[in-house]
């Protein structure tokens, strides 16, 4: 073949590549979709690319209205009562342990609490804004297994936070280290007394990042002593996942 | 090489595997992560098979509180016009184009009515159970072109509803045919007089599937007769999407 001939087969071969592929838009765009058979609902999905939702969607309507599972923004309510604990140093965080005996109802539901733990900065912010820092109630229905924890942001102000002060005058600065409290906890002392929040379906902050945790962020924050929020920051500072996207997720917002 | 010895390297080769997947599943499960350089938050998913939700998760946590973005539960208030309209056999539906001047607002968002049409059986379901027909009124934010749609259920009963009569006696029945509805349509009286709701994030519940619907069902039905039901029946039935997971989203509940 000389050098010319070759030529136009290969603008010959591109332009049918090109009809084609327009070919294929055309039909893609006018793609017939139905009710019934291979243009069914099941199908929507293959009859065209730009109708790849249909089948790899996250947030696809409709929905079954499950009245059980429905979220009703009601008052959260705290059962906390005065325990005696254990403080552990678990080489990521400082975390209190909790005797049985406390939980808080959300929803109609009930969820024990097992563990409160601190991150410094705070890992979710507002408006932008890290807290210096946060601290994480965890609880779980022993039912489901599925998590409900309480975020409570820690703001600095003059005075020692005497509800805190026994945790913070024992914290363990070796990873590994563990030791009772010295002193029973009054649990509910270490909540804001304005317990409106937010609340938004999501994960851990660690790995594995499991997607099993229900998030109540109190509106209100908590004030330590700058020698308190020292305290914890001399043994972890930067124990903070960054902020991910909302995505299709509902941030609710209970007001007072 | 005798069947002996290649028994034996065969076994060899196959206790090296299962050793090797034996190490690499305890070294998985006690994968070290931290919150800098190589074992930060950037590369938690990629440190071991079982933290894959840390990168592929779509519902992780923390995340940024967005006051302008959360969600409160708030009357939904309607502000809908008698207007003049046109009715047209779509090939999928029947639909009502809404003249201008029509809208709901939403957590502070305004709305505009676009459009209204029907689905038989309805789409949505409440505790499994579909009712017999479902009207989607589809209303558009000018701004940021996401759509709000309530969603009514249509019930079964003696008496025609006359305010559906203008639109019940036009149905075309050919696809692609429209016309004007003789009457004006007064469009507040389309809907139930109590209008608690329950609304989660969702998509179009046709091709192309798009999750850009903020949808908003009315707990109370609109009833129509057998006859009305009947006269839609009859050009379509079987145009409702199965129902779909609802996943990490919130189904809300706005009570009376």
């Amino acid at each position: 073949m000389t050098k010319k001939i070759r030529f136009a087969l290969l603008a010959i071969a591109l332009m049918n590549i090109g009809l084609f592929v327009a070919l294929y838009a055309a039909l893609a765009a006018d793609a017939q979709w139905g009710y019934d058979g291979d243009q069914g609902p099941a199908y929507w999905g293959a009859l065209s690319p730009e109708f790849s939702l249909c089948d790899d969607g996250s947030a696809q309507s409709p929905i079954d209205i499950d009245e059980a599972s429905a979220v009703n923004l009601v008052e959260l309510e705290f059962n906390y009562r005065q325990t005696v604990n254990n403080i552990v140093n678990n080489g990521h965080t400082i975390q209190v342990d909790i005797a049985a005996g406390s939980h808080i109802v959300y929803n109609g539901i009930r969820y024990d609490l097992l563990q409160f733990h601190f991150h410094s900065p705070s890992e979710h912010t507002i408006g932008g804004e890290a807290a210096p820092m946060e601290i994480h109630f965890v609880h779980r229905d022993p039912n489901s297994g599925a998590l409900a924890v309480v975020g409570v942001m820690l703001t600095e102000s003059e005075a020692d936070n005497e509800a805190y002060a026994p945790v913070f005058e024992a914290m363990p600065a070796a990873a590994g280290e563990a030791q009772a409290l010295p002193a029973p906890l009054a649990l509910d002392a270490l909540l804001p007394q304005t317990r409106a929040y937010y609340t938004y379906n999501g994960s851990l902050t660690t790995p594995p990042c499991s997607e099993i945790a229900r998030w109540l962020l109190l509106d209100s924050p908590v004030e330590l002593s700058a020698g308190q929020i020292a305290a914890f920051k001399s043994i972890y500072d930067g124990n903070a996942r960054p902020v991910q996207p909302l995505g299709k997720r509902d941030l609710l917002r209970k007001r007072r």
